[in-house]
């Protein structure tokens, strides 16, 4: 066993550049403006943030990923071996505690804590096939995270998000993903009309989901391969994101409600496009 | 105009009696063992706090509902005059930075707030028809708010949950449901598992969603009345809570990942019943 690693204490001089501190530096993905998801970027990036059993797990399984850092209990390390997870960097060893100390107060890290590269980025002019998934600017870390999850469990192809207004790929937005990170990748776009316009030329059928669609999307007539569009909660989408798709559908609901949680919506209607798309 | 309302600073004797602090009162939907959910409890209950337009507009509708105090921003009362929304209690004016002093840091106010009496509690033994979601204490307040928003979506006749182990129907949770806590009533149990027993005696068919279930959700021989019983995220069903149900059922899901955000696997369950029970 290593021995106990030593955490610069909150303020300590450098404590930026070695720990991801909670005070020196908030969760970047509540950052609206912040840095982009994945990022295509030439200057050198910041390591993102992964904590959690999942996502930690799931970033070390990946041979892409590579893992700068990794804080982790005596518990985690043990359970990491019981998994048969080969670690790429060694674990510096700490207590529960110290690692709550330099998460948010609502983080659930479960003896784990990585810094990590963000992940390659790809070209949305390189998708072709399969369901892609377009966000038009939802901001919230805890959705897209749940959407990157749930993409994750349904296969998608990949999401496409603008550069920016969009979460960065870090903290909240990884931990909901819960390692959906590590199985779709995110593709960046400056400009969404233009993203969607590259899919649109590559085959891709473009359906816009709005609570006043023209038509129930369990009706509409769907094709491989398919881009599901979705808007920020209360804003929707952006006109000219409107314009540019093929089509507007609906998620026609029985209830008093007439609108669900974003990722509820993206969960619904990647299931009804999968369902519809395999019956076909 | 009325004259913008006075509101206690931190700290200020009386505060807490007067205006949800947020420093003297912490969002109570993070206790994990607090007060329950629509409690029936005999004792004059705490009021529960209410923010956001969807929430606590839904709320002045609801005639079932008591508007105890009510803070807006000048633009709020406006919008719920132009929305033809009648007032029970009349608003004390105030600015939209004295609300999020009083909220915790991420909370979208949207420029109202509201202490309110907690809606009547129903009784699980007077649950007979439709679709009942019953949660095996998931404590997550975002998540037993996306679940109440999307069963208000589906029009679910009730959700039962346990008096402990579950979040207050308050705070985080009521501005998750959006609106969805005034059409769906939230039934509070002591004993999950003699709850389902009741509601199996009413003659519903209970099926516990877990991820090695029997059989897929959609696959599955499904009838009305229907309980679906949901987990924690981790933890899943209890082992009494599962052999109380009638059968499991897993969501086949095509991609990587293999579980969803509970609150997604909940809007993905209430379709797949409602569309088969439908067609059937």
């Amino acid at each position: 066993m290593r021995e106990r690693g030593r955490i610069p204490t909150t303020g300590a001089s450098g404590s930026r550049a070695r720990y991801p501190a909670r005070t020196a530096r908030p969760d970047r993905s509540r950052r609206p403006s912040g840095q982009h998801i994945g990022s295509a970027a030439g200057e050198r990036e910041s390591p993102v943030v992964l904590y959690g059993w999942h996502t930690v797990s799931a970033a070390l399984c990946n041979p892409v990923r590579r893992v700068r850092r990794l804080w982790a209990t005596e518990n985690a390390v043990r359970r990491l071996a019981e998994a048969g997870i080969s670690l790429s960097v060694a674990p510096e060893l700490v207590r529960p505690d110290d690692l709550a100390a330099r998460l948010p107060p609502d983080a659930v890290h479960q003896g784990l804590l990585a810094e990590a590269d963000p992940l390659p980025a790809g070209a949305v002019e390189d998708l072709d096939s399969g369901i892609v998934l377009a966000l038009d600017q939802i901001t919230d870390p805890h959705n897209v995270g749940a959407i990157v999850r749930t993409a994750a469990a349904f296969g998608v192809t990949a999401i496409v998000t603008t550069a920016r207004h969009s979460p960065e790929a870090t903290g909240v937005l990884a931990k909901s993903a819960s390692g959906g990170l590590e199985a779709v990748p995110l593709v960046t776009v400056t400009n969404l009309a233009r993203g969607l316009a590259a899919l649109k030329e590559s085959g891709f059928l473009l359906v816009g989901l709005a609570g006043d669609g023209d038509v129930d999307l369990a009706a509409a007539e769907l094709a491989a391969p398919l881009a599901l569009v979705l808007g920020a909660e209360g804003k929707g989408l952006r006109q000219l994101t409107r314009s540019t798709c093929d089509l507007t559908a609906r998620l026609d609901l029985p209830g008093a409600l007439k609108s669900l949680n974003v990722s509820n919506a993206a969960a619904l209607a990647l299931y009804i496009a999968t369902t519809r798309l395999r019956g076909s």
